[in-house]
């Protein structure tokens, strides 16, 4: 255990950049395979069980600790830019948050751009969450959200369309998220020779992959410019220093003159979604306990 | 599950060559990445849980199912031509195999090929062993070891070299094991349209990376060239259909003249290590409820 913020993180995600710099042609299989490496970040989480499920609407993982109460469930949505990343990539970190919040953890392979651009991801997340309460026998209240980076984003947008329709959640966490479907975030300059991963001209790469031509304003695709009239009670963290702090800051803000119940953490000095490292990083773990708790107040409440 | 032989393992196979072909300047990081989605071919296990090894003398994971007799320990070296391959990518492997053999499996990050030629695996293999009986005070013959491929070389090297020094272990199971460092079997030529994955130009890349100038005959580096006057009891794995089958069988020829107990099954119509589709295909489900008898009847015995 290190008390750098992120320990081993930084490297990784360094090792990451330079092989796409080094590649510029590489190909999507390739960066998907460099990609599913993020989980090396990732101590393995003790004490949890794990389980395919086997008619889930797209391909999913529970990660169930030891102790739980299998009353509820966290959907996570993993990030990678909505291209990249999978269940196996953040099965780790969805193992943590599972112990942290003594429930089960549904890890989701949504479909991913660009084979399938928006609103394909946001489809297979709400999917989920309607089959999880048929098959599951759970109320909209017993399910939350929760997602890291574009992961972060398809968590909230799910959470939003649900509640639009009556089946708000109990609550939605999002890790360093991107919601800024136009990139203009005054951290991406800020930010950008601390971050070791994320930049400016990746993000427009990604967004022209999920987008597909529909506009960056999109309402469903870009938090930034959706209704949260309905947002159910939502917790946002981001480091101080990364590429996409304005992304939760400016959401944050929204909510709050939304009037609606939003936590913001920032952390300084960390990458983006320092909760990586978590098992080798003292904010890392910090962080879980505090989404841990948060998570459980928000069910029992 | 699938009655097929190979459900998926064979396209997965089929897609590294096509990955590899395609970029024939692959760089070893790049093959790395590749083949760390090996997993994909693997169920996820269920009722195990993972600890990571603070102090082994290479990184390791503890995969121990929910009932195990934690008396006893299977040490998994994995596959991947002594070069690619991980902790990682057959963490489930060995989970399943954890949980036949109702035993702790403990799958370690030998040193690679090419930084860590020929005897860095073997080393770190014997030292492992020879840790664990000091600090979790084993008997030698309350380990067993375990390995696919290059690892089922490894598995049965360190076993030998155990052996020789009066550390016997209890048993030494070897999945479609690579031997033969001079590449010479026939059935690399008889079932090269078969084999999805493993041909005779791959090894011979593989056995240059490590045996860096060692004679291809070295015994320690090749089972076929070893003195296997203290064998342990050993079970071999292979596919009637794979390149590297005929690795086995000498093998198995030469336990037998040795006088050694030596089990060897031949599965038909399968791909290399077709226990990778544990969870998914009948005949690994099948190999691996074989394997986990044939192992406590070695550990109880």
């Amino acid at each position: 255990m290190s008390d750098s913020q992120d320990d081993g993180l930084r490297e990784l995600y360094a090792s990451f950049t330079r092989r796409l710099e080094a590649e510029p042609e590489m190909s999507i299989d390739g960066m998907r395979a460099l990609f599913e490496q993020w989980h090396l970040a990732t101590a393995e989480p003790t004490d949890v069980t794990y389980r395919e499920s086997a008619d889930a609407p797209v391909p999913a993982t529970w990660c169930v600790p030891l102790r739980s109460d299998d009353s509820r469930v966290i959907i996570y949505t993993h990030g990678g830019g909505f291209v990249v990343g999978s269940r196996h990539s953040h099965r780790k970190l969805a193992g943590h948050l599972a112990t942290r919040c003594a429930t089960p953890v549904f890890v989701i392979d949504y479909r991913r751009a660009p084979e399938h651009p928006y609103p394909a991801q946001v489809e297979d997340t709400v999917s989920v969450a309607k089959w999880l309460m048929k098959t599951e026998g759970l109320a909209p209240a017993d399910i939350a959200f929760a997602g890291d980076s574009a992961g972060g984003n398809i968590a909230v947008s799910s959470a939003l369309r649900l509640s639009q329709e009556g089946l708000a959640p109990a609550a939605v966490v999002a890790m360093s998220p991107w919601f800024d479907m136009e990139n203009s975030a005054g951290s991406l300059d800020e930010n950008a020779q601390y971050d070791a991963m994320v930049d400016q001209s990746t993000l427009k790469i990604m967004t022209g992959l999920v987008l597909n031509g529909q506009p960056p304003r999109t309402p469903g695709a870009n938090p930034l410019y959706a209704d949260l009239s309905a947002l159910p009670p939502t917790l946002v963290t981001t480091s101080q220093h990364e590429t996409l702090r304005d992304d939760a800051t400016r959401f944050a803000a929204r909510a709050k003159a939304a009037g609606r119940d939003i936590t913001l953490f920032i952390e300084p000095n960390a990458q983006h979604v320092f909760q990586m490292a978590v098992g080798r990083a003292i904010a890392a773990d910090r962080s879980l306990e505090q989404i841990g708790e948060w998570v459980r107040a928000m069910f029992t409440r």
